[in-house]
């Protein structure tokens, strides 16, 4: 029998560490949740009606086909019993044992509301498909029930988006939500115009893009406010309702009247890390990430490897290309020990940079020391995005709800469920 | 004031109808339930991961953003007050009334259990957006249980799928599934072969394709058959639950074991149709169809046009033609009375022919005397999508698609949400 690797997830962590193991003498088996992975930097792009979801959620099967040492298994991860050797499953309706020789863990992160999970019902995350079809229809379902109201001021509450979190994520959705309303819907309504719409951004820090170097941020910022966002440092949510949310600023409270609001302000790993590290007495940070050895591995079981989003090492940070890497790594290490090569190697993050959009046209890019604004920014941003797309089924649909979308003046994807209709008419009663 | 047309339903009729007003000096107002329109034939690629929700769902107002006479509401009529000239709509979460000089009635028609609604639940029906994505979850959900199961028998009843009712619709829902299995989804199992998968269609009349010339009947037929399709004719189905169905044939009960299973049997015209019926006292047939004059106007009003789906009259079919062009005719006389021309013309159906889709490459024509098969009829039946499309946003993008599921062997929109996932768990407890 070969060498059974198990990996828990199927992100950029789960896959890149699956596809590394292609050619080496063991058994893959990959259980996720859903039967999907999820191109997740191109979700709020889901959201806001200029990708469908099968252009950024690829079947994992799919992406695994040809590789025949790879089965796929729709299950959720409950117990991993370190001793046995073993990932309890619950599949759809029944409980089963997975045994393993390797595992490698790498379930991610869900939103984070620090403390506030009441918050979630009416600001959505924007972590998996359900989240941005979610999101998207509220978005379009916001300038819906605006055309239906005939009150100015309560119009407005429903003209009102506003945006929790300045990283890549809230920016660039914050982005294409104003980019909506200013160019996209223009001529669709009749009882206003959606370029009157307000987006805001609200963010703790004081700044935009943290991650990124200072000019771009400063940058990314005054790209924002030309397409007409609000951007709001150094301000907290306190509250969030059906009609609003309370924000405080320099011990100044206020009160933002919106009927659309949407977090993509903080990340929380899967309870799996602390469940594991429990058992071994690890170290698990505020968000939930488990302190790994230098080579990745959980401290006592070298035969476990915790990676991506749900691992502590070195600062590093919670972003698609460590997931990639790190499950690389893994993969890699188990291949050498299976060739009797068992030295353990760190590893080691190579930055290849980082970018978001602002909007079409509009992005910034940090690649070492080069640093792109503006068109030339944008279009690194597309041809990187048009490259990594490879192995997804075809770019060319992308491609084409991208031409739609950034040289037309439309969107696609905007469909809203019956389902959505019918939750959202019982929540407004 | 501008002569007020209120159009209810945003369907082909009610679509055709408004498009058809775009020069004459009147006030356009669509009330619609969702915020789409609906590209009907294609629904069943949406179910079967061909086509995303936004390529045969453009939102209404944006293909009537450009005719400044028309708006757009999002809201569900739930009563006409024939007597005052008033829509009672429900928005979501308030209720308001609409005044109008001529009214066009284009509410089509829902999925029909013959009195047999607890069907649904097990077997859903292919009318809606939602109907199409819940398919979709239910039949790539079936081949991730199947993978799942370690006990053959059991496997099996997932690898079983069920379509009732050889229509049009059935026809082709069949024939794309057995595609999916014997082509699309090769390797992706590790457990089974998805060329194992068998694919019923049960139709209750003697032949498949009803409508269509007897030799295309035969030839549809037998391409299904060619292709692992089993066709059961003269088979009633009498009861449906979680594990299968009951039928009968010439008084012989049997039972199929099949997880999954589809109803595309019969059609019910929207409860609005009898509700305007009753109070002129005119005729509702037993599908809930209006029988109107010989120019499409309730009898007594002949500012109320009932149309496509919800009409009855001459045997005309409940099929996208006849919708398209009963609404052009309506909006047509609303016109010519505004110039003055009183007399009521009948409407006369121009019957541009018909095609169903078997398969790739495959598909049944009749077009007055033509009748193509085969690869022919497969080209034409492109041709006529492709030029039908227009309007929508573009047809690249579902030309892309196409590309992939019938040059390549994928199907590129097959995401399962974790929203289906939960309530499968739920339903199976």
């Amino acid at each position: 029998m070969s060498h059974r690797v198990a990996i828990v997830g199927a992100g950029f962590g789960g896959l890149f560490a699956a596809r590394a193991l292609r050619r080496a003498p063991v058994d893959v088996t990959v259980v996720d949740r859903t039967n999907h992975h999820l191109f997740q930097p191109l979700l709020y792009q889901v959201a806001t009606g200029v990708l469908s979801e099968g252009d950024v959620a690829p079947a994992i099967r799919d992406v695994l086909r040809n590789q025949r040492n790879a089965r796929v298994l729709l299950g959720e991860v409950i117990d991993v019993d370190l001793q046995a050797r073993e990932l309890v499953v619950d599949t759809v309706g029944e409980r089963s044992r997975i045994a393993y020789d390797s595992l490698i863990v790498a379930a991610g992160a869900a939103q984070s509301y620090f403390g506030h999970d009441e918050f979630a019902v009416h600001a959505p995350g924007m972590k998996t498909i359900d989240d941005a079809l979610e999101l998207r229809g509220r978005i379009f379902g916001a300038f819906e029930l605006a055309e239906l109201e005939a009150e100015a001021k309560r119009r407005d509450t429903w003209l009102t988006f506003v945006v929790v979190g300045a990283g890549p994520t809230g920016v660039e959705l914050a982005g294409q939500i104003a980019e909506l309303s200013r160019r996209a819907l223009k001529r669709d309504y009749r009882t206003f115009d959606p370029a009157d719409a307000r987006v805001i951004l609200v963010e703790a820090a004081g700044k935009v893009l943290a991650p990124f170097p200072e000019p771009l941020q400063h940058r990314a910022r005054h790209d924002l406010e030309r397409l007409g966002v609000e951007v709001r440092l150094d301000t907290l949510v306190t509250g969030v309702d059906e009609e609003g949310l309370d924000v405080t600023r320099d011990g100044v409270d206020g009160r933002i009247d919106a009927r659309t609001k949407i977090w993509a302000a903080g990340v929380q790993a899967s309870p799996l890390g602390a469940m594991i590290a429990g058992q071994v007495g690890a170290t698990v940070d505020r968000a939930g990430r488990v302190s790994v050895r230098p080579d990745c591995t959980l401290p006592g079981h070298p035969e476990v490897f915790v990676i991506g989003d749900l691992m502590r090492l070195d600062g590093l940070p919670g972003v698609a290309e460590v997931a990639m890497q790190s499950g690389a790594h893994a993969a890699r290490t188990i291949a050498r020990r299976l060739r009797g090569d068992t030295r353990g190697r760190p590893f080691r993050y190579r930055d290849l940079g980082t970018m978001a959009t602002i909007s079409r046209f509009r992005a910034v890019v940090s690649i070492g020391r080069v640093r792109l604004t503006g068109l030339a920014a944008w279009l690194t941003w597309l041809l990187v995005h048009l490259v990594f797309l490879t192995g997804f089924k075809n770019r060319f649909a992308a491609a084409a709800n991208w031409a739609v979308a950034f040289l037309g003046h439309g969107r696609r994807q905007r469909t809203i469920t019956e389902r959505q209709v019918f939750a959202r008419k019982k929540e407004l009663g």
